[in-house]
């Protein structure tokens, strides 16, 4: 296949210096009219593009949002949410001028390195986090470097006068309403699946069940005993939820912190009432009863953070039906529980 | 947040203009040395990085592999198999040196407008195509544009001279080994469960399941009995599966040239064996013995043709063992079958 026509080619052809070629597309005022002519016409024969080259040398601006595709998940459900919520951005960022450059990073440290790399080479014009945790050093180097980003995940533990603009989804909304869901269904021994405490997304979701039990009369020692931490993973929630079950006055219905977990409850069996989060594939497909996210709102919202953060046009943030809390840079929306056999 | 360092802001700091700040990044023999090291000490100072513009205004590239992003799917079942590829994709093309551009298109046509916008502004030095069809015009139009670009899937129904380099799975060997797996454990009547003709993929899938059914005695009456199309998705596969139950001689097991389709088979019940394609997560999640497409390697094989054609470097394409056929711009490669609780 035949290169590109390039800058040099255009050169060649009207006979004139690359530079001169430059200078038309960058600086058409320097050079005299009947040069810009031929110049233009070589372009036009050669079918070479203006090319976001020559108008980033003029506006400093790639049009570029780069976005990290995480590692593929092991049981291939926790992936989702994160392939859900990139198709959305790569729409919403469409609709705003903008495309989606991807990247990979294996942690924090490869993704600083990354972050150089791709500021060095393509120059995007902002950055969107995923995966917040607790002493996550990327939000603080792209402050200090004053690039724009936005988070799909809250500052967990960091002071206000480091915040930055977010979008996030109330986890612990979620599993607030699974647990109200369950107790009007009768039940009084609701247990959690959770994740290993330290996580902020899963704290946050194990919150929610917690104050909702409380609310309904739960003491703290029964708390901690309805309580069950975990690694992730269809085969750990399924020895989770025997332990549960094994217990004296075993549960009769569990709030699980992912659909994989949940979808381990399920296999244990014994018939009780299971709650997953993320409204995965799975779930539809084992008729399990999951908290879904608003993943294309997220991806708008993020997209609209950024543009205003690039454009300075506040108009791209307007107050939606799911939205739960928002003080323009900070978003928090509602997710939805949806109903299915499991629960 | 603040602005990027421009080349404007360069200029104003070292006291020249910015056609020679552009020169020393560009064309540096054209500026003095005490001017070169005035700009260079301002680029320092503001912390510019001598971006993909300059490079791309020498090269002619832009480092950039475009590659669509697939709507979300219904079912969320068979988005999964182009999200795994673009995780793949993205890790190769980085190893590569490249990175992934993402875009979006409803249709085609769309997707050819989506083409030239994006060689307007990010000029990608190539294209990864997905989801061929008959009369696909895509792969056309790039060569014309002589746009070099791979694509994962097979130009079905493509004269020889329009040819270019693809990577595919083989499906028909998929569905051939999924079939020899059922005569193996006994069964006779084995129904296929497909798409409506006309589509290359499922053309190809349920000829793998035939060929090995002729092979193994089976009459063409037998065949056009046994096979069963209808549209993607859990609901589809269900009542196709009743109707193959509730013929005279029902079938005992069913071939099916998808996850949901086949999810479908197993809700319809009756304990017979059934098989699906693309081993997504809902296979793993409800037991299903599934098609595995070696979807890495086919990532990998795409990047290693593109910088092939890239780059002139013919070490990329390496011989592995889940090749089938390879002529070294084709490359066809064998997929496994993954076997659970369903047959």
């Amino acid at each position: 296949m035949a290169d590109k026509v390039t800058i040099a080619d255009v050169a060649r052809h009207a006979g004139v210096s690359r530079q001169t070629v430059s200078n038309v597309l960058n600086a058409p005022e320097l050079v005299r009219e009947h040069t810009q002519r031929r110049v233009l016409e070589a372009v036009q024969a050669l079918g070479y593009r203006a090319s976001q080259a020559a108008r980033q040398m003029r506006t400093g601006r790639s049009q570029l949002i780069a976005a990290r595709i995480e590692p593929a998940q092991d049981d291939g459900i926790n992936g989702f949410v994160f392939d859900r919520f990139l198709h959305g951005l790569t729409e919403s960022a469409a609709l705003a001028g903008y495309r989606v450059l991807l990247y990979t990073a294996a942690d924090h440290e490869a993704e600083l390195a990354t972050f150089d790399d791709l500021l060095g080479v393509y120059v995007p014009d902002a950055f969107v986090l995923t995966s917040l945790d607790y002493g996550d050093p990327r939000p603080a180097w792209l402050l200090e470097q004053r690039i724009p980003f936005v988070t799909f995940g809250r500052p967990w533990g960091v002071p206000p006068a480091q915040r930055y603009p977010w979008v996030d989804v109330d986890g612990a909304a979620g599993t607030a309403a699974a647990t109200r869901y369950l107790l009007d269904a009768g039940h009084r021994r609701i247990g959690f699946l959770g994740w290993p405490a330290g996580s902020g997304v899963g704290d946050d979701r194990r919150e929610g069940w917690a104050r909702t039990l409380t609310a309904a009369g739960a003491e703290p020692a029964e708390l901690a005993e309805l309580d069950y931490r975990t690694d992730d993973g269809a085969p750990h929630g399924e020895a989770a939820a025997r332990a549960l079950l094994d217990r004296d006055r075993p549960v009769t219905a569990l709030v699980c912190v992912s659909d994989s977990l949940a979808l381990g409850a399920l296999q244990a069996g014994r018939g009780i009432a299971v709650i997953g989060f993320d409204d995965t594939p799975v779930a539809r497909a084992v008729g399990l009863t999951s908290v879904s996210q608003p993943l294309s709102e997220v991806a708008t919202r993020c997209v609209s953070l950024l543009t205003r953060a690039l454009d300075g046009n506040g108009a791209g943030a307007r107050a939606r039906e799911t939205q739960a809390y928002d003080t323009g840079t900070e978003v928090l929306l509602r997710p939805s529980l949806v109903r299915r056999r499991s629960a």
